[in-house]
């Protein structure tokens, strides 16, 4: 067998990453991308002495003296410039949010006073040096790098941005992505299909795939007609940078994709993978340098991934390969280490690696994979019975109940 | 202390879960969101005897009476209708995703073939009964349920819509949320702040948290102003079903919201939790059964999540409560059961819940949880430096390296 191992297919797929640039957008969409500016305090943070607690603000020379008794003179309240305590033998009501007032250096919450009439009597024997008062530039100092460069954006950093006056930020531009079908057996959703023929699924679950990326890719049917393929892939290579195919990459005699590919330029880096299911991947890439046509200038090349159209191999190499090429581009620095545990023997004498379809479950902090024994690489529905999917290396044949494989899990629910 | 517990604070907030009802919407925008109808197998799957492997397809009794030469008589491509193998001493070649041709009951890969001038050879012993045919209804039989109600739609589930034609599914809706800021020390994302204001924020980390579950939250931001708030809050009260605060909850002087809420004939249902950060989180519901005006006669009641306004209070209340009971509104059976191992002693004193910033990392398929020192819950920018929340029992003060605790985390990414 001349086929390529999972490992080395990952590393070419991750070597021809691209960068695509970056674009600004409103922060508030931001979500989800890609960080590609350091973001800096433009500010103190605190940026003023902060009251922490809702109380009253004393000078501690005075309490430290034996004082305990303090008459209100004002209120400082959140959003208000600061005051200043007149006498320091007086007290200031503070609220939290509020600057520290003037000539204080210490609040007592109200929750240690006994207030009446007017004057506040301070139940504590001891004061701490600057009690609950947030102090300015405790947290970060105007010009400290609050988030780095390659951040994926989450809600954390949006609360940042607005913190700091970041109305629009820049992020990694998307690869534009088109996503095709082929098979003269597809009809559409809407459509009730013929015995022979079968809906269309694969370019939707792709779809969503990208979409939990934020990539909105545009789809295509063509059907198993190599000039029409030849005409409408040679038109996609101009105008996408990322062409993602389903179907047509076995050894059929309709399987026109890897030949049409080559008649229009794109060099193969991989036919096969020693994997099941998806072993007919077909990846490549086609450099528009030397091209013509002005409206490919800004575009460097295109990349192809040729997923075979079973819809389990379509599905797990869209998240093992795509997923990869996809953080690599954009700068993000992420490995998927997550892990399971095999929760029974399982036997598989191929040597390929295996993609097993797993449900998982947490039994005392640890994650069991319990394998769903599904039928071959076309059993969609299994995709729906299953979490994820554990990679059982290609070396060997029997896998132990206890052993710890990698996972790639596609249920994650975000908190 | 009266304070409730954290898990008595979830226990209520859960109770209060409210089913908003069911809309239909197109399957390719359900991503995310919760089915509300089973789906079923519209016909068997496969639909027909379908091929498995690009070869030939023959009859195996010719084979088992040791013929090993067939001729080729015709194609059965996929998407044409089932064709008939006239001379069971021939074969037809059959390629992936095809019916099977009728008189055949075997499939011989080419990888196991010689053609030449038209007649297959066949390099093979003995052959497997149904040798690379899918057998119509191996995986399910027509009528067979394939996805329950109440499963959160992945792209898995795409795929199983377009495959059984379902272009539009029911789903739950969702609820109509509003999330407001007070606080006079407040300015817009695009101002610049007199020295004793910050900036707007904890509204937008929310829209975000809240647009992860699929939500789309109006927001807006009111003064410290009792009457306006009287005012503005009745309004939202007959808009909204969820209202969402930050800020004005605690002991100050200006915190007008829980005695508003209560004006306004909000029902507390708890205020002041034994946690550290987001104490002073009030809870309650406002019922509109006995209202007179009609416009609110479809919503029976309103819920009102009023969190205090320090950042990390905000966002750590947000992921703890209003999470789980957006998951039991819409009829989610999720329970958050990550955990991480704390990687250093840590020690704590109040007798609070403590949620501690924490980064994570995989080692040797264990989450550790290094703690980040914060300076109060108003130190935002640690949410960007950190990916979790350590959830610390409030029953004691040592926690030991080693030991295991539930986690939020919030930086958790899909595949």
């Amino acid at each position: 067998m001349d086929l390529i191992k999972v490992k080395e297919a990952l590393e070419i797929v991750v070597n021809n990453a691209q960068n695509f640039g970056i674009e600004e957008v409103d922060f508030l969409n931001s979500c989800g991308r890609i960080l590609k500016e350091n973001i800096f305090a433009d500010r103190d943070f605190p940026p003023f002495d902060r009251v922490s607690m809702d109380g009253i603000a004393i000078s501690s020379e005075a309490f430290n003296n034996g004082q305990r008794k303090f008459n209100i003179e004002g209120i400082q309240a959140a959003g208000s410039a600061q005051l200043t305590l007149q006498n320091t033998s007086n007290c200031m009501e503070a609220m939290t949010g509020a600057v520290l007032p003037k000539n204080t250096d210490a609040v007592i919450q109200y929750e240690l006073l006994t207030i009446e009439n007017g004057t506040a009597t301070i139940n504590l024997d001891a004061l701490k040096s600057f009690q609950n008062i947030h102090l300015k530039g405790t947290d970060k100092k105007q010009g400290d790098l609050l988030i780095k460069e390659n951040t994926l954006i989450s809600p954390a950093e949006i609360g940042v941005f607005a913190t700091v006056g970041k109305s629009t930020v820049k992020v990694a531009k998307q690869p534009k992505v088109i996503i095709v079908s082929t098979g003269n057996e597809l009809v559409e959703v809407g459509e009730i299909p013929a015995d022979h023929q079968i809906r269309r699924s694969n370019v939707f679950t792709m779809v969503s795939l990208l979409e939990k990326l934020h990539i909105k890719a545009d789809t295509l049917h063509i059907l198993d007609d190599r000039e029409v393929l030849l005409t409408k892939i040679e038109s996609l290579l101009n105008n996408y940078d990322v062409l993602i195919f389903s179907g047509a990459v076995s050894k059929g005699k309709f399987d026109y994709i890897p030949g049409v590919l080559n008649e229009l330029g794109v060099e193969k880096l991989f036919h096969e993978v020693k994997q099941r299911p998806g072993k007919p991947f077909w990846f490549g890439k086609k450099n528009h340098e030397n091209m013509l046509e002005t409206t490919v200038a800004e575009r460097s090349r295109s990349i192809v991934f040729a997923f075979p159209g079973n819809p389990v191999s379509t599905f797990v190499n869209c998240i093992k390969y795509f997923n990869p090429w996809y953080y690599k581009s954009v700068g993000l620095n992420f490995e998927n280490k997550q892990q399971a545990i095999l929760s029974e023997d399982f036997y598989f004498k191929p040597e390929l690696t295996y993609f097993l379809q797993v449900k998982l479950n947490q039994v005392e902090g640890k994650l069991m994979a319990t394998p769903i024994s599904g039928k071959g690489s076309g059993d969609l529905a299994n995709l729906a019975d299953a979490d994820a999917f554990l990679e059982l290396p290609d070396d060997r044949s029997n896998f132990t109940k206890g052993e710890v494989f990698p996972i790639l899990n596609y249920r994650q629910i975000n908190l």
